[in-house]
């Protein structure tokens, strides 16, 4: 009703591919609809048996597909985000709904942001970096097993602080700890998260896996974080099943690096995660002991790719995952069969990230080059933003 | 091909925080796309146990996500909308599909509309309410026993009948009887409802809990409504379990108030519900016999609330439900413990419902103010439309 | 950025009923939102049991509910298309993904288009006929049980290959050959695909059923296709119930017909499938022997329909299923009980297939005219598209 009274604000309209459609109106209102899919063969090839016999195995679908509404309401700096995921395989841990993202964010001042709702951690690099703009189809094993995923609760931070052109950035966040899109209540407890950034040399798109820029001035990210979350419920911190018979506690630690130059990008990180307990032992309906077991590791993570111009790239990377003593047995004879990961892949860009072609080998095996051990996986994808 | 030949009819776009962005055809098409998300942190605390001990239970999600696509076809009394509801904790009964409405709505005349597809059963105003404008983050306990929640099928009614200014509103229904979303059948049925309103005093936003207007002339809204569903096979009527064994018929009703004045506001319903069968006999597939019960009671509920200015509200609300005797043991014993609702909340409206923190607590209890045996839940909520 | 140091391309907004609203920008972009909803009224009446008695089903709900995302990017003719159905009965199979179609396609030239993604694939006419321009409620049952359904794979294809005006179609597919939003991996497989489409007279909308623009020159559609799907592991080669314990290879061969005349119309179609193997044999956990049975038969469909003016339908099907010896003994109990179809509809175009009232009957019986035998199906549906 103030709006009445008030000149209407001017209405512009745009759109572009890969951004989407967006209408404007004024400082008070926009809104942006954007979608993405990504179609997807997979082929994934074991080590040969005793009969020297490998169990191929093929997918072909679409592996992701996105719908994002966003805009700003009241003033431009509250922005609005909803982000749904909506391919089979975006249903991960028994979900029935596709949202991801479903957040506001206000940007209050220089120094002092906030965002509420759910979104990623802000924890590791790698696990933040958005998902249409990686360089190869599967994130890095570590990622999936010490990352902290998405969450629901609050985020306050400041992408440049004390000033316009300052290096550091932080984020301090305060979380339910259960993961996305619950529906069934626990034991209370919170996951905090605290990091730090610094970008000594400027700014960079450390949220953009390559330099398909081919910046001619270095840039480099550096980040540190550490978490804690108290009394949560899943296997994984925040994801993978749900425990039956108790919580715990795990702490997380991780340091990053992204570093930018003439085409040539570099990603580093490591990842810790403990938990309190190693076995959580309960009752069963029936009255019969159960024995649950929390995952405990550290690895680290190094990326690094080269893109020609034109837009051809080649990227490889280099993981290891590392379980704790006494951790699950399951994580132990994961990390002793495919803890060590190689890949490779070759990516042609029609239009930077929103139109890409991709191909990738990614080869799974233990802690050492043995490759008649390995697990390979080759994935072909086209991936188009809309 | 006929609007080939006619002169184009002008394009007016439109936005603002909380009504989304709207495309209008002239008077032949318009399309508003809309969004809302709620994040919510509730914290559950039942009665102490034997030991003293009290087992907190919390949650913190989005509380519900939705997205709006409606407009006009054809000429501006011929409506559509779409509602998906699309957070975790919307997909109820094993629902997949986000569908709460889908139908068209056609005002042929004052005293004639008609609304086709899924929508609200027009029968009780407390769970008529638009759900965005709840003062509290749950529905009264009577209301989600006795109420009949969404169905597919057709109302015929006027909101002015014989007259512009006429306070007489009602509305003739017939539905499947089975609720929403629906994928198998069943034994034919029905559910037949009429709803009569009377707003002596002129307009009024009943369909929105609180006098956020803070309006200078009182305003009411009085309703009666009754309603038969034949052969459901849905334990609450129309929301709830599938029976396995057969079917029932409900017969319900409810009468309702709304008064709002000078930021003072009063809700008051009365609700009614009996099954024809109290228990219905089947054979299992081992050739057991099964029993299952319907659940019939009646139950008042009253929530009062007043606004300052600034938008600051302060709300009460207190319920009762009554289980008839014969019915379903499941729901005496749940009225017997919880069978009467006190709550309290404090709300601030930075844009009336469109943006909105509410913090609540509600405490379940026995038929007297018992709080030690009551369950209590606490909320606190953000709740915002973009 | 290379936009950026061109001249700005002009916004173009439209919309009208059935059409959505579409946001051009010159040839870079475009963004289209549509939708659609059904509502139905379903009723089954078996044949009478021994005692007489027959058992009637009812549903009423929202038929299917359908929202399009589509658009061009980059030129006019690389588009793309999101199609979500998200009514409770579009999830089939267990699906949690609302996604049907899913792709980008690029008409590269006169003679050669290119689609990938996940779409229909292009094997009979009638099951590829849009699903809200069909002139009854059900698709025909040779058609459920022998079509080829949507896939993931890519479609290479001309509409008028060697002349703008040329009666020659081609399609050659490759799909995995698993169906829609797969999340599992399988053996290795593909399905490919080859169709030839002649249309001797000229245009036709033979993706469209009936003659609703009562054209005065006779026109028609011819087709023909032969698929083959190696190592498939669903029932039906691209749908139903997934094989436990092996795959199989399908043969598929189709021809059918589509003529129009002054508000005449006829579709006739042939569907042959026939597995490699009538039997999968393995041995399920507990080390018993399991028998899985493919689906091998044939079928005919006859659709024949005239168009009043005003635009009233009347519209007659006849169909027969038949199984082939060894086949699934399921299919031939259908078959046997079921595998003919008799049924005849009565439609009223208010905007042609975008805003429709439908009424059918549906009579499913043995190879006879036996309707003694028959389980009857009566649909009642409203149809619009926004």
């Amino acid at each position: 009703s103030a709006a009445a009274v008030e000149p209407k604000p001017p209405v512009e309209i745009s759109g572009s591919p890969g951004n989407g459609v967006t209408v404007k109106v004024g400082d008070v209102f926009s809104f942006n609809a954007r979608s993405r899919i990504q179609l997807r063969y997979q082929i994934n090839v074991p080590p040969a048996d005793d009969q020297g016999e490998r169990d191929f195995q093929q997918i072909v679908n679409i592996g992701t597909a996105r719908l994002w509404f966003s805009g700003h309401v009241y003033r431009p700096e509250l922005t609005y985000m909803i982000q749904l995921a909506i391919a089979g395989r975006d249903y991960r841990d028994g979900a029935t709904s596709p949202i991801f993202d479903a957040y506001i964010d206000w940007k209050i001042h220089r120094d002092f942001h906030v965002r509420a709702g759910q979104f990623f951690v802000p924890f590791d690099r790698l696990r933040t970096v958005r998902e249409f703009a990686l360089q190869m189809a599967d994130r890095p094993v570590p990622v999936g097993e010490l990352t902290l995923d998405r969450d629901a609760g609050i985020t306050l931070y400041s992408e440049n602080f004390l000033g316009k052109e300052s290096p550091v950035a932080w984020r301090l966040s305060a979380f339910g700890g259960g993961g996305t899109n619950l529906t069934t209540s626990r034991e209370p407890g919170a996951l905090l998260v605290g990091r730090l950034e610094l970008r000594p040399l400027g700014k960079i798109d450390d949220d953009s896996e390559g330099d398909l820029e081919r910046r001619r001035k270095p840039a480099v990210a550096l980040g540190g974080a550490f978490a804690a979350n108290y009394n949560t419920n899943r296997l994984r911190s925040t994801t993978g099943a749900t425990f039956l018979g108790g919580t715990t506690d795990y702490l997380h630690a991780a340091a990053d690096l992204v570093f930018k130059w003439r085409g040539f990008a570099l990603q580093g990180e490591y990842l810790w995660k403990r938990a309190d307990v190693d076995r959580i032992e309960s009752t069963d309906e029936d009255g019969n002991p159960r024995t649950e077991y929390t995952r405990s590791g550290q690895g680290t993570v190094f990326q690094a790719s080269y893109v020609f111009d034109p837009p051809i790239e080649i990227v490889a990377r280099f993981s290891r995952l590392y379980a704790f003593g006494g951790t699950d047995p399951k994580l132990v004879s994961e990390v002793q069969s495919r803890g060590q990961e190689v890949g490779v892949g070759l990516n042609y860009y029609f239009n930077k990230h929103k139109m890409k072609l991709q191909a990738d080998w990614i080869a799974r095996m233990p802690h050492d080059f043995d490759f008649e051990k390995a697990n390979h996986a080759a994935h072909l994808q086209l991936d188009a933003m809309f």
